[in-house]
């Protein structure tokens, strides 16, 4: 399978015609525009996916028009242009892996809520966080609520359409996107939709753009549909026997037509991390045990009613269950959930992180599966994930100084894609491809759908200048060696 | 602007070439499935648009892989083949405008409810009414509700990304898809997304067909989202002095974060239209009033808070309000909306139904542009719709032969376009493009923006088969001769 590589279009251009290329934007941007320096083309060789390409030059816009500039520049000179938020992404997104230039929009990042309209008019460098904030300041609220939110852009969460706990209610990024504005990789301008929920004038190139990391056109702005803030929030934790007894309860909480604001899952392996983490026993006298924390978000109203009926699952179902007395209480609660995903590295040094999904039916066969995993690789995967959309979190640890382990990982990674496509689920649920992910694409994808996507890609990109080598080239991340570095957003 | 047109690589072969692949088509699938009989040929040639163009032949799959061999062929020999459903379309997207094969999908219409996971898998030709029933059986609801949905298909919602009066909470047709099967124009079997909530892995091509007007591939299957069906509804009905007024009432209502599941306007002319068929004042003593149309929608406990809001905001802004005090009193006051529409015959025999959108911001200047446009024009043009997303039905009314109404219209309408781009909003909100609205394409996009569209067009149907003389070449219905027709669907 790891055969399958096709090559993708790359610009294949020698050096020095990027360093012409990149003199003459200098000379239209200026140099505070467009840096030179080593440190900065360091700072922007890698993102948390750790790959490391160095590019050539920088390019932090002050401007939208700027823009415009450098991708019809890069267009014509066949520069490769890799568009950058934060560099949160795990998959290699945002790193420049042909060289040239990286446009950086953090600068861009002005964020106006629409109170009346109840939409936020956001550039792409905003940061989520900040849009939540400003949202929750006029009563409004953003679902999409990644971990690394607290850092991570808008126009980054666009790019891969970022998701997080709130999916399963509420949806992701593409659900609360009315329209973006920004340039096609030949450097035109265009605007895809207006600031009105309905828009049906024209193919959707808004949504084709969405989630297309960055490979299809650069968004510089976009409208975001906001929700009334739910004026309640209601938070359980349950524990249970073992992984296929939680998820069989999990479906029929669903079943029930119940519908948590938030709805996430830790197996036993990731309980043991937390509580190792922790120096407590979530419940006590239940060590290890999984777990299920829900949140019920809405109107006080709505809260107390659904309250009722998920106590009632919760002691029918679960083996036992404590609700939050207070917003004090839950966060203690959330903590548990928080503390996970550092905590694994106990396991191992090195850990594939992969973000698939599994339709709710084949929960139990996947849990079934993981099991049989961990034994045949001989290594710890603890998994976590949210439960309402099916997107689970798959870890295999291991130690990248033991070669046994190296093979035994990629062999376990390769042994879990091809399980979740055959249980009809995703390669990916909210991480997207770049590089990380290539290997596996095949999977998911038959060749006249990556066809088509090949088709598209060379129909508005025919240079092929705008993040070149991701999505279709495969790469095999766990052969790459990987910067040192610590980021804000690891999670500790 | 009307000069705009650009010839689409449109399928220019011989009439006999598609004689010989015609008969190679009825070879391979046999004359129960591929139908050449004039009867049947004629019934295809128009949509509810009117417009008439006969097709060579009428194929009707019994079978998904039909459709695979149906565009395989006429890729090979270019033929225009033209997907269609009910045919409810006011836009002329489903006429065959080229000639060659219409493709039927009446025939695949299974409809499953995955009543755990609150999907609903259907095929392409299941009528939309019926998705909604089916899943209500079980406690589920399908929101997007075209006013034809007893009668048109998902595959022609999904086509236009229809809408209805649910947008304004819930979203259109878009918002509910999670996944599609079909084929691309080359006749590959292609699947975008699978039936899990979150998907990350490659191009977002699912939504790039929704609403493509079947130019870019042929959907046979879908996965639909369902929400819990609210337990709860409540239904005012208010009335206001002028349009400026309901307006202003209603950027107050929606910015106090009330979200209404239904929000109708209808100005003042449509009520005296629907005061006229019914032989009755929906106000006794406020005759020909505007008025809005408002139905909650939820849980008990949530409709009886938001209930209490709404009547203080009408106690506070409307001239006059009635609440409904059981279901058959809301169906007699949604009967005010249903005659509306119909009863606009009285004002003229012909109706340019304009389905655009403004954002909120701009409803009173809008209104007051409408009530300059009607001086002008010296026109009938009554204007009712869907409050809460924008998205107004503006009914420019005439007499078709009378041709200085007929030039009056056509100017009405051309300026109606360029004021509601000018104000930031759509020239469809929820019909799409097909014929009917090609002369106001350039008004929406730029060259660049309309070059990407086409240039997708180009790169996923390279003979320019499927649906061909749609969206961008330049075509004047009311110049067309329109076939007289009556449906079933027609308003009354």
């Amino acid at each position: 399978m790891l055969e399958g590589s096709r090559k993708n279009h790359a610009v294949e251009v020698s050096k020095s015609s990027h360093t012409a290329a990149t003199k003459a934007l200098i000379k239209q941007l200026g140099a505070t525009v467009v840096r030179t320096e080593h440190a900065t083309c360091y700072a922007s060789s890698f993102d948390s996916g750790r790959m490391f390409f160095l590019p050539e030059a920088v390019i932090k816009p002050r401007k939208h028009a700027d823009i415009g500039v450098v991708l019809g520049l890069a267009n014509r000179r066949g520069v490769p242009v890799t568009p950058r938020g934060r560099g949160t992404t795990l998959m290699g997104s945002a790193t420049p892996k042909e060289g040239g230039w990286v446009l950086d929009l953090l600068k861009l990042n002005r964020i106006k809520v629409d109170d009346e309209a109840g939409f936020a008019h956001v550039q792409a460098g905003a940061v989520v966080a900040k849009i939540q904030d400003a949202a929750e300041e006029l009563g409004w609220f953003y679902p999409p609520d990644p971990s690394s939110r607290a850092f991570c852009t808008i126009g980054g969460n666009i790019a891969c359409n970022a998701g997080g706990m709130h999916g399963g209610k509420y949806g992701v990024t593409r659900d609360f996107i009315v329209a973006l504005k920004g340039y096609l990789p030949t450097g035109e301008y265009v605007e895809w939709g207006t600031a009105t929920r309905k828009f049906a004038a024209g193919f959707n190139l808004r949504d084709l753009w969405i989630g297309s990391e960055g490979m299809l056109g650069v968004v510089t702005e976009a409208v975001l549909r906001l929700i009334p803030k739910p004026a309640s929030r209601w938070t359980l934790l349950t524990s249970f026997e073992d992984e296929v007894s939680a998820f069989k309860a999990a479906r029929v909480l669903f079943g029930a037509k119940i519908q948590p604001a938030i709805c996430e899952f830790l197996d036993r392996h990731s309980v043991q991390c937390a509580e190792g983490a922790m120096g407590t026993t979530i419940f006590p006298g239940q060590p290890g045990r999984p777990i299920i924390l829900l949140e019920l978000a809405g109107s006080a109203s709505e809260v107390k009613e659904s309250r009722k009926a998920v106590l009632d699952w919760a002691k029918e179902h679960a083996l036992g269950h404590r609700a939050a007395r207070n917003r004090g209480e839950a966060e203690s609660l959330w903590a548990v959930r928080r503390k996970c995903s550092g905590a694994m590295f106990q396991m191992g040094d090195a850990k594939l992180n992969e973000d698939i999904t599994v339709p709710l039916a084949a929960y139990g066969t996947f849990a079934r599966f993981l099991d049989r995993l961990r034994k045949t690789s001989g290594l710890a995967i603890p998994t976590f994930g949210h439960l309402a959309d099916g997107n689970l979190h798959v870890n295999i640890m291991y130690h990248k100084a033991d070669p046994a382990e190296c093979v035994a990982a990629e062999k376990a990674v390769l042994a879990l894609m091809a399980k979740v496509v055959a249980l009809g689920g995703a390669i990916s649920g909210e991480h997207g491809i770049g590089l990380a992910k290539t290997p596996f694409l095949r999977l998911q994808h038959s060749e006249a759908e990556i066809g088509a996507m090949q088709a598209v890609k060379r129909a508005l990109d025919p240079k092929g200048i705008l993040n070149p080598g991701k999505m279709f080239e495969v790469f095999e991340t766990w052969k790459c060696a990987k910067v040192e570095a610590t980021f804000p957003w690891d999670h500790k």
